[in-house]
């Protein structure tokens, strides 16, 4: 587990390239809460996967149709949706945006692969 | 514990007043991960406060003066705290602003007091 910061920055935070037109930054977090900022552009996918981690995101820019648990709806700034334990999720960007991720616990696998 | 919606819309959540100048609507929650908007006028305050529940927030928009276990910082968009369980926290704003506040577990006594 990495230090424990109570203040994070976006200017501070490393981005790392995830997937074609997708980077992320790994913001505040403790052992188990965890808040990733997440940038895709236009036509960008986030592809379907699923973890243990329950995850809750919020659109922070941007239109994103999202599918979770087989269920598809298109979400605009200031929506969310929850994903619990193991269950299958993916996004594509309908524009440029940003998806504020949380997660419990936290992402130990995000920590392992940055920097 | 209310239902486990997948998706939560901004505009299909409830506002709730919580002092001057501030309100908050709860979006996608299970039992151990909860999100929520909270949106303040210039100079309102979120009052120092503690809670078990470990706390992680991000700046959507906006200026905050925030003190974390007695640190204090200027926090602007794409900033973030992280309060860990039972850590007095507050926040000023200095201007019209959003935060994105998340929680595990979930604030039981948000639903409770909800609608």
């Amino acid at each position: 587990m990495s230090a424990n910061p109570q203040f994070v920055t976006g200017v501070s935070s490393e981005w790392k390239t995830i997937a074609e037109g997708v980077r992320r930054q790994i913001l505040a977090h403790g052992s188990d809460l965890m808040v990733v900022r997440v940038e895709f552009v236009k036509g960008a996918v986030g592809a379907l996967h699923h973890h243990p981690h329950r995850q809750a995101t919020y659109v922070a820019r941007g239109r994103f149709e999202a599918t979770v648990g087989g269920r598809k709806v298109i979400l605009s700034e200031g929506d969310t949706f929850f994903a619990a334990a193991d269950v299958p999720h993916s996004v594509v960007a309908l524009e440029d945006g940003t998806l504020i991720d949380t997660f419990t616990p936290a992402r130990e696998d995000f920590l392992a692969s940055r920097g």
